[in-house]
């Protein structure tokens, strides 16, 4: 297993464990906490493969992703309410689910188009759009709309890959700066709230006052 | 017209007609039929020929399943009215669609990849996402959160098509395993309240108050 | 550049600039400018793409269409705070894109199936996927929602080039009258509140009223 699969295994199960925490604070039953397990553990991945032309999507190549989902749901299952906040260790999973795909994303965007700047975007949108996808379907509020960094960690972790890796530094070490790099941006948001200066402006009106 | 073939319009126009009641439930006008309708229609089996690479999809190849579409919006929207109750209409033809599409999905996977776990997980996720992009963009609340059964209805459907293939029933013995299987589990949830022992825990609290 | 390319580009600059006038509403940070700009940007012709087979997407094949959101993205965040309404220009731009998507969208559609139906719906998704994903990121009231005709001018715009093309006029010629029925008809809905006759009969009880 190189460093990139081994990536892609621990953005999966770590994805597929915020769904399940997602689940259970929604009640849902098991087939429930395996659906958002799932969606939200591949749905980054399946993104990024059908973007890039690079269909069957991974998993349709390799259920092993699946098999892994549906471990991770169960196990859960069973041992979710021993956490105290299921919603903090939610935060921080994701954090490391971020973290592996932002690398993975950009790795597998670079490979297959050359481009950099692709390469940062597969990497942005493969770290995000598990998150999106359960926090869309599970009704939670979108993380995106937090105010401390999160797309910018993803930003942070897919440009240092490409970075190191246009340097010629060897490939396991281009994932572990970029790994580092988004998880310490993603993480400190979290532990310290850390947020750019937001548009200063004035919020936006209902669209009922405007028209 | 081979058995799947007559699944696929089935599922195509039950799924068509749940996307119009949706529309008729927000008093849309009639583009708003056809365009829920098609979205409702197609969202699933649209998502299952991208994942597994049979692109161009299946609508564009055939255009006949858009005009199913259209014609089904078009009744629908001289008809909504005749309904005493339309979300409970619309949720046996959600039923009926749900298990033609888990059948239909997981046949299409497991002639494309050979793995009955593929299978299994695109016939759920053709069965379903129809009704969830219906939900999300109609502002229903999402069917996937109800308490009663749902995506285990498609679970059972496309398993039971996967094993009685596996089994080596003809393809029409296979299908009609599954869809029975599917609709029963789905129907005994809508008229009975079928569900699972939801997770007992505590449900979430808000994120303002944990982080 | 030919007039679909210069289209292209247009629709991408003004969906771009409607999914940053959203982030500036909910006074997102820089990066949430960036992000939301880019999926309204390309999340149309990202599913044109996708549906129709032509993968890698656009954006993957000339990383342009990126650098284009970025920038529009970066003005809109310097700039925002001078618009009396922003909600006001987020719907007029929205109209522009719409109808330069709704010609780029059945153009491909047409070129690369053949078929007149899948032109037209390949067009109207292209047009309104844009702004679908805009609303459900951000948070707004989805557009496909409000009483005024939304799709429906997307339909009149790919309707109208594919008919002009059918009926042999060049590719200039064809892309205008789309563009201009489109916008013809979108803006007049904006500006005179126009709206087909809604579905006359009651709205939808909630669901939990009904089973």
């Amino acid at each position: 297993m190189n460093p990139l699969e081994a990536l892609d295994y621990a953005g999966v199960a770590v994805f597929a464990a915020t769904g399940a925490l997602a689940a259970s604070r929604k009640q849902l039953d098991m087939i429930g906490f395996v659906f958002l397990a799932a969606v939200t553990g591949i749905g980054g991945g399946t993104f990024r493969d059908i973007v890039l032309g690079a269909t069957p999507v991974f998993w349709v190549n390799n259920p092993t992703y699946l098999i892994v989902c549906v471990i991770v749901a169960v196990l859960v299952y069973f041992t979710a309410h021993l956490v105290e906040s299921r919603y903090r260790l939610l935060l921080w999973l994701d954090a490391a689910g971020l973290s592996a795909y932002a690398v993975m994303g950009a790795a597998k965007g670079l490979a297959l188009s050359g481009s950099p700047i692709v390469a940062i975007v597969t990497g942005m949108m493969t770290a995000t759009l598990g998150g999106i996808l359960r926090d869309l379907l599970s009704g939670e509020p979108s993380v995106l709309m937090r105010p401390e960094i999160y797309v910018s960690a993803a930003l942070v972790g897919a440009g240092g890959f490409v970075v190191a890796s246009l340097l010629g530094a060897p490939l396991i070490v281009a994932s572990a700066v970029g790994v580092v790099a988004a998880f310490a941006v993603r993480g400190g948001a979290i532990r310290y709230s850390w947020a750019f200066t937001p548009y200063r402006s004035r919020a936006g009106r209902p669209p009922e006052d405007v028209i």
